[in-house]
């Protein structure tokens, strides 16, 4: 089976023009297939507060009006993703920057209201591996940003970590897929205070263990779900890990109970 | 020889939902190959202003600062392309939002600084045809925005009727180009106060009289001379209507010399 390399950065890394150079050098370095999901959270919230727009959020996740909506749209797949296709371009790397609704590549449900009305938010149904798989064996590099289309005319926006393991797992029929989120440690950490107190490997049992003592919690247990559904789907190889170690192999990675239970 | 359908609409159309929507329909009912190049000019203007950013305009070119720069890449190519590409979609057109750096597609060099300092602003060096035929082949629409490279990792603000003018150059080897200028008005007009005054045909001759007797002036005068070299190119067939009339064959027809001489 063909290797296909996923990185998934944050809005933190792409904000910044050193921290960006740096990870667009290092994507480059990987060789073979390879697929750039970004965020852009923070840009998107300074902007809106620019123009005059409230940024609510819940649980780490935006409420996107239709307000909100145009400035996600304007920042994620305008700004951010353009910028990284052009930087990426200069590396060699024939980048092309898509959204869900680029060669529908992504559709999603607007998410139902059930306690909160997240607004204009999509969660994923569908990823059309096909479109991927044939702009890959074009030597292209997609760079997807973190909106996706219903069908029916209309953007939503989407949690970039769920893109990434969903487009993970649609590519784990044909591929060899190496998942790696970036975030801002060098890993899933035993002691928030020190960091390098990285936990080399986390099954599930682990993870529950983990949440259960408090050591793992908030945004990174979301995080860790996705990716334990994505291993599960057939995803072969999960790491989280700090966006200057991604072609080090360094970082926490995610393996399933009877790995774990054999090494032992 | 295959034929294909380029349009090119202002930022006027593609603001206006109503506008837009009839648009995308008219458009997704030209039969064959296509491809959508789009303005944005107002709502960049808007926007910009929400921002505190103030546009500055020569001859009806922007001049595009860095924050420009950031604000017309938001928005033609996040904001307007999107939203183009989700409709379309939607329409049954397979459509891919395209900056000149996704896939390499336009280089442009940025305009040398003489009288004016136009700033980030791209004057077409390359188009890359053989991208756009492999997209083409697949039966996807590429949309154009008016953003495009400089290869060198900086994206440059570039006039829309230019793209579409180098687009259907470019494309005039290996296709039959009907190119498509949709502006305000049905056509180009011998009495500016006359809506149905349409010049039916135009060449180069007509054109200079016209300039010269003042019946042609303003915007027009570049749009024309973008519109003969693309003729004078190979470009076949060459139109300058409203974007209503998009699929009925009216409005301004620009031909050769030769083809007027030889119907008087």
């Amino acid at each position: 089976m063909e290797k296909i390399t996923i990185v998934k950065v944050g809005g933190k890394i792409v904000e910044d023009e050193k921290s960006l150079q740096q990870l667009l050098t290092d994507f480059s370095t990987i060789a073979g297939n390879k697929i750039l999901v970004h965020g852009g959270g923070r840009s998107a919230t300074k902007i809106a507060e620019k123009l005059g727009i409230e940024s609510q959020m819940v649980d780490g996740r935006r409420i996107t009006d239709a307000e909100t909506l145009k400035v996600v749209t304007m920042v994620y797949a305008g700004l951010v993703n353009k910028n990284i296709v052009a930087k990426l371009q200069a590396h060699n790397i024939n980048a092309l920057g898509l959204t869900g609704a680029d060669m529908n590549v992504i559709l999603s449900d607007k998410r139902p209201v059930k306690e909160i009305d997240y607004g204009f938010v999509g969660d994923v149904s569908l990823v059309n591996a096909e479109a991927l798989i044939d702009v890959l064996k074009q030597n292209i590099v997609p760079v997807l940003s973190p909106i996706t289309h219903d069908g029916k005319g209309n953007l939503l926006n989407t949690n970039a970590d769920t893109i990434a393991g969903e487009v993970a797992k649609s590519l784990s029929y044909d591929y060899d897929v190496t998942l790696i989120y970036c975030f801002e440690k060098k890993g899933v950490l035993q002691d928030e205070n020190d960091d390098n107190s990285i936990i080399p490997e986390i099954d599930e049992d682990l993870f529950k263990q983990y949440v259960e003592e408090g050591i793992i919690s908030g945004g990174m247990i979301p995080k860790l779900e996705n990716a334990f559904q994505a291993l599960n789907f057939g995803v072969r190889t999960i790491i989280i890990t700090e966006a200057s170690e991604i072609c080090t192999g360094k970082g926490t990675y995610i393996i399933k109970n009877e790995e774990l239970r054999m090494k032992n």
